[in-house]
């Protein structure tokens, strides 16, 4: 088996390198990283485990399972993560005066754990630094995302083919399922946080489109159980109706969001109205959307859009709001910088950011665009590439 | 909206009193609970917020999100967890001496930020408490686990209709998946921890059953991309294999859990066998699971019958071995006990657990059967009936 190709191998040294730099900011002599999400970015694969980053000398992986690597050299097999200051040791590597563990994702159990692993060390949160890392993609993460897109668009294609009349929001959503994992869909999204429960996405229609939600997505959606309150929940469609689709776009360890909205009948002008709303929020974000832009620009001139067009009512929901119009993207759906009003930060070259400025019309459902974007000098580049007008089921 | 029935407003008092009397054992004056699962648990529904359970007096639900309980006297809408202590004085409620917290499930961050809201209590891990409580199931838990059961047999009474010639392992899944949700299935299996990635389940064949993943599953696969290295990797399937379906039993909060097998052609002997072997193993334990049996001994148990055919080395995985036979079962797909030989645990009446002896012969596949069962004074009673033979694709 080949664990890692070469391009791979230089890709890792690159992102270690990354990492690296951010270290001397934050003045920590090493990081221990154990979370899926950030050994993936780390190593290009997923192990139960540790990988130890020093801010000098090679990383290591520390690997519980699989153990599968022979013997590489730096990877250790260990069975619990109270060896690994002996390995260090052994490998005549100084214990670290501070270490960067995963405050925010890590479990407070496993963090204190580590903490007594670290004895003699202070132990800082890393999760900020490593957000701040994956903001900004590298040349091979962008064109993974790039693959993503085409995936999700060519599925998306396929998708008002599974509508036949008299059918739930239910229905249609799993034969849109289906086509997505025939077109190579994980079927898993991954996600930062505990806020998101999540199947292979959301499709909301009709009146459903304005129930809120306890979870942190753009939209709403009662779901089929309380056990999993979002997204589609056995609606009927029929005329009149919008049909939101916001499904997975993660087809390998990255993922594009993309949103589209189809229609039965004839729907009010006001739905349309704000669909195209929606679209001149994204034209002029990708105008202006350059690095160096506050994120909150992108919020607030937004917001201004929707205002002047009178549609602030509906903007980002209507029974409840969502405070952003879109978020940082990548290995997990939710990743910095979240596009609020509230952000400090700043558009930087080759963040990839999912925009979704959208309205909800009650009784007749959810309307607007979501694309994902790379941040580029001259704006912003799509990656989600599809027909934004609202189709005709 | 009709928040919840008067049955199961019944429920809900019943759950918090049995985790009531684990706080006089655990000595602590309130919990603070703010994961999905036990949100769940102890309000029947999910919501952004926490709940508090103090040792005398009402529960009160402090809700971030959604805003839809209207004027309840138990629920107070809160947009961060520093107003709890303010919230808890208006009500003349006293501040808690000593605060149960899930260090287990929350993050590091969100537990020290808990802490500072309770700076001048001491906060105590209430994962442990929760866990036992959670472990031995209300008749209205256990009457969830029989529906969804029932849900599951019939979704997999369809699984073989999905198979045709020359299909690789994903397709059929993909084909297994869109039944299951057909079903009513949900689409997403909770679980706890950070040590599981999962879509809606794991079809394993041919070679790819040996294959090693770092997740805490009985078995593995590689999974069709290195970012979830578990489960189907686009074998073909094809005669001399078998095919073992283990996907999800989730159609409301609970879940069973059940796993069969399938074989296209003829298999060797060695897997007709070590499939007889498996259901040999859950006849016994049926039998022999009853309260006050250390569940040990069921892992004992079924190692000592795999020895006795000279199956030892295919038992629970070839060239990794999962280290038990079962798992506790409900709101989470991994609940406690481990039936491993580790475990310190006895049997209680109304445990649910799955129990998965399974077998992994190389080349060929998977093979074993998989059942979730409630602890009873007579032993261990079925919830997922459906014939356990090896069938023909």
């Amino acid at each position: 088996m080949e664990l890692i190709s070469s391009d791979f191998r230089l890709e890792v040294g690159t992102r270690i390198e990354k990492i690296r730099s951010r270290m001397y900011d934050g003045a920590v002599d090493a990081l221990l990283l154990a979370s899926n999400s950030n050994i993936y970015y780390a190593t290009g694969r997923i192990f139960r485990g540790y990988v130890y980053i020093p801010a000098e000398g090679p990383a290591l992986w520390f690997v519980v399972r699989p153990d599968v690597f022979g013997h590489d050299p730096g990877v250790v097999m260990i069975h619990k993560p109270e060896l690994i200051p002996g390995e260090l040791e052994k490998r005549g590597m100084k214990l670290p005066e501070s270490v960067g563990l995963e405050f925010d994702s890590l479990s407070y159990s496993d963090v204190a754990r580590l903490q007594r692993v670290f004895k003699s060390s202070e132990t800082v949160n890393a999760s900020p630094l490593m957000r701040r890392v994956r903001m900004q993609k590298t040349p091979m993460e962008i064109e993974f995302m790039r693959q993503d897109g085409i995936h999700q668009a060519e599925a998306y294609r396929r998708f008002s083919r599974c509508y036949k009349e008299d059918m739930t929001d239910v229905q249609f959503q799993v034969e849109i399922e289906r086509i997505l994992r025939l077109e190579g869909a994980l079927g898993f999204i991954r996600t930062s946080g505990n806020l998101m429960d999540i199947n292979l996405g959301s499709v909301i229609a009709g009146p459903n489109a304005d129930t809120p939600s306890p979870y942190d997505f753009a939209m709403g959606g009662a779901g089929i159980d309380p056990a999993l309150p979002g997204g589609a929940n056995g609606t009927m469609l029929k005329p009149g109706q919008t049909v939101m689709v916001d499904m997975s776009g993660a087809f390998n360890g990255y993922q594009t969001d993309m949103t589209r909205v189809w229609r039965i009948g004839e729907i009010p002008e006001i739905a349309n109205k704000a669909h195209e709303c929606s679209r001149s929020i994204l034209r002029l974000c990708e105008r202006i959307g350059k690095p160096g832009v506050p994120v909150a620009d992108l919020y607030n001139r937004a917001l201004e859009m929707a205002e002047n067009d009178g549609l602030a009512d509906y903007f980002m929901g209507h029974r409840q709001k969502a405070p952003f119009i879109g978020h940082g993207i990548g290995i997990e759906l939710n990743e910095s910088p979240a596009v609020s009003p509230k952000s400090k930060d700043l558009l930087l070259e080759n963040m990839t950011i999912a925009l979704e400025p959208k309205f909800v019309i009650p009784e007749v459902g959810a309307v607007g665009v979501e694309n994902t974007y790379v941040v580029t000098p001259g704006g912003l580049s799509l990656l989600t590439v599809f027909p934004e007008e609202i189709q005709e089921l």
